[in-house]
């Protein structure tokens, strides 16, 4: 039996499953020892918390019997300790606990990402819509390529959705008669990936406001999916109330978070709050992919969160990061052409440059293989958009990131992309 | 918007996706604190290596630089330190290593479970077949019934798999022209959930002969899926040489096993060998659901595996079980009525036990009813059945475990469970 015959075996999902849009940056980037990579979204080495979590694990496998627990089989949904200081934890930050962040809300998954996949999963069929940032998650993206779902792109303003457009593309799809497939408004509303910008609250309620008003045509919910795995990287300016607390939310709004930013990607825990009925069913579907995350790590960050060291571990890499970034901004005032325009942030990981509309940036063009020959790497705006037929792919943006490389190579990496950029702009 | 508007947001997997059969059951168990479960397929408490995982721990995260990458993202199809040593493991088990077993293969999983779904995600869609021991783990029925899927039932010797019905099965497949959509054989080779069976290298060899013979007809490979999560809970006789070493494996056949269940459920590790193109697609699909396991579980198991110190675990363990074990058998002799027939395994967490057949055990029987009013509970073997129309679903069976149960309550268990199976049988 040849190859393709080997092939069709797979399902349409296997068929289809694209390679992820950066795996050969990953390649190019492990090939050339000298690279520079302000292309990773990995978090800084520097600031990972060898030494808590050793202390926290020590505590939790103390003794024989008290470390039982943590390396037994739990429950699907997560440590009730856990979900309840998950909700404790979110209610503060957003300075009011609400029906929709209760702890009965949460699940706890393997890392946020997870728990995208299974609201997915449990929301949409193959060729129903999510309305995307227009750009956005190119993860994301690469889970609505796998499963066959259509991706409609909302322009981003500096100050997050542009509620406009969201009101013209509603409107369109309405008359087109796709509202019925709209499943949910996909936001990364704190320090978004990749533009870095912050969507406040009264944007938030008008765009679930504006959603609502097109369910009755849609003929069922229309969900606002709030991302806010940046959040708690925050350097800059004060923290926004989350969807959460948003009239209505209880019954309407995802949230998903995550600790493997703020705390360690190596141990993977992300979580979310789901209104019914889709709490009942991911956790159903979450029973059938895991039945539950593994407790050992859950336990590291209930023991983190209840003892307070997770807020001063957090508090001390915001500074790093806040640090890192003056430092790329600094670098980048310097060695950039002005005529590229930089969105700032006031947290997450990345710079959002933008050349002027006639210069290319993306993964075949000129700036991008030279900034390659010459040992820098970037994200190239274009992979962050969803192929939407009704616009033109932007491709003369950059992402810009300053999570792992180090200050030496965050300068050197700028100064380079900088003489690039210089040649061709 | 009313209860079913909202349920209309669902896919039709979300719509689907049934509550786990035994939720209710696990629910039943925590709402009578009395209750002796000799229905859990939970590891035993005190085989747990609470020492051992922290010592490993404290190696892995011994200073700030070491312990980096253990707390950092990672590679999505795991960390090769651990695949590599992943295939050597198996090879030693194998006594051979083969194309099948080597390390490029491997892709290291949140449990075995995880790589069940992502392999079925990967090859199976609505409406394919799936052919499945009569019965199997009901755990991936769930999946099937999640994802719908149907799974014909192919009949369980005491020795594993019968052939002769292996081959009927296919044969009126062939008939019905639903051929096309069978993709896989999932077998559970090792001290089998729920029957305790182990089917040997002879039979394995001819199950995949015989499917092979049936690819023409289909257009498409048919895999033999080998799952072996209860492989290394062996406490009698010899090991078994994995599907693995066939001739013919490196194309047809997938191996999901784990360290879950011989080292701790707590560090959810588990791991597959896959044949391209799955090996690709399901990497690509773990990419979209985590884009790898965490890191800090996966070094722990590298540090017991490399170190040898995870065998010496899994002597204890086996040993561990092989007492229970025989508790329980001299309990089941002593209690149980002389016509309910004993399956006894040489691993694995459990017993089977068949009542004539014209008695039910199965979840509305008395039998099983009148056990729960003894506050004594076990697994009615009909959940373990997967929805076949082409026959009546046996209710005469009982999974019985002593995987959590103290000594002292296996006895009691046994007895109480005894008393009521006097009354019946």
């Amino acid at each position: 039996m040849n190859k393709s015959a080997a092939a069709s075996s797979l399902s349409v999902q296997g068929r289809r499953t694209a390679a992820p849009a950066i795996s050969w940056l990953m390649a190019t980037a492990l090939s050339r020892p000298k690279l520079i990579s302000l292309a990773a979204g990995f978090t800084d080495n520097a600031t990972l918390p060898v030494g808590l979590a050793r202390q926290l694990i020590n505590e939790v496998l103390r003794d024989p019997r008290a470390g039982q627990p943590a390396l037994q089989y739990g429950i699907t949904a997560g440590e009730n300790n856990l979900r309840r200081l998950t909700a404790g934890h979110v209610q503060k930050l957003d300075g009011t606990a609400t029906p929709a962040s209760a702890p009965e809300r949460v699940i706890i998954s393997g890392g946020s990402q997870q728990l995208l996949y299974m609201t997915l999963e449990a929301l949409c069929d193959e060729d129903d819509i999510i309305l995307v940032e227009d750009p956005t998650y190119f993860v994301f993206l690469g889970i609505l390529q796998s499963r066959g779902i259509r991706a409609r792109g909302v322009r981003l303003d500096r100050d997050g959705l542009d509620l406009a457009h969201l009101a013209t593309v509603l409107e369109r799809l309405e008359k087109t008669g796709e509202l019925k497939r709209v499943k949910a408004l996909y936001l990364i509303t704190y320090f978004q990936n990749p533009t870095g910008t912050t969507t406040s609250r009264e944007k938030k309620r008008k765009a679930l406001a504006l959603i609502k008003k097109y369910e009755a045509a849609a003929g069922h919910p229309i969900y606002l999916l709030e991302d806010a795995a940046y959040r708690e990287l925050r350097f800059a300016g004060p923290d926004i109330p989350s969807a959460l607390t948003l009239p209505g939310a209880a019954s309407r709004v995802i949230y998903t978070g995550t600790y493997s930013k703020p705390f360690a990607p190596g141990v993977r825990v992300g979580f979310g709050f789901l209104p019914e009925p889709l709490l009942t069913t991911v956790q159903r579907i979450k029973g059938n992919h895991d039945f539950g995350t593994a407790n050992l790590l859950q336990q590291i960050l209930a023991g983190a969160l209840a003892s307070g060291r997770y807020d001063k571990h957090v508090a001390k890499i915001e500074k790093r990061y806040g640090q890192k970034a003056a430092l790329m901004k600094a670098a980048l005032a310097e060695y950039f052409p002005p005529a590229v325009e930089i969105w700032e942030s006031g947290g997450g990981l990345y710079f959002w440059a933008r050349l002027p509309k006639n210069i290319s940036a993306g993964v075949k063009s000129k700036v991008f293989r030279t900034a390659l020959k010459n040992d820098v790497i970037y994200v190239p705006g274009e992979l962050c958009y969803a192929p939407d037929p009704s616009r033109r792919t932007p491709d003369n943006e950059m992402r810009i990131s300053f999570g792992t490389a180090s200050e030496a190579n965050i300068r050197e990496g700028i100064k380079r992309l900088g003489a690039v950029l210089q040649k061709f702009v």
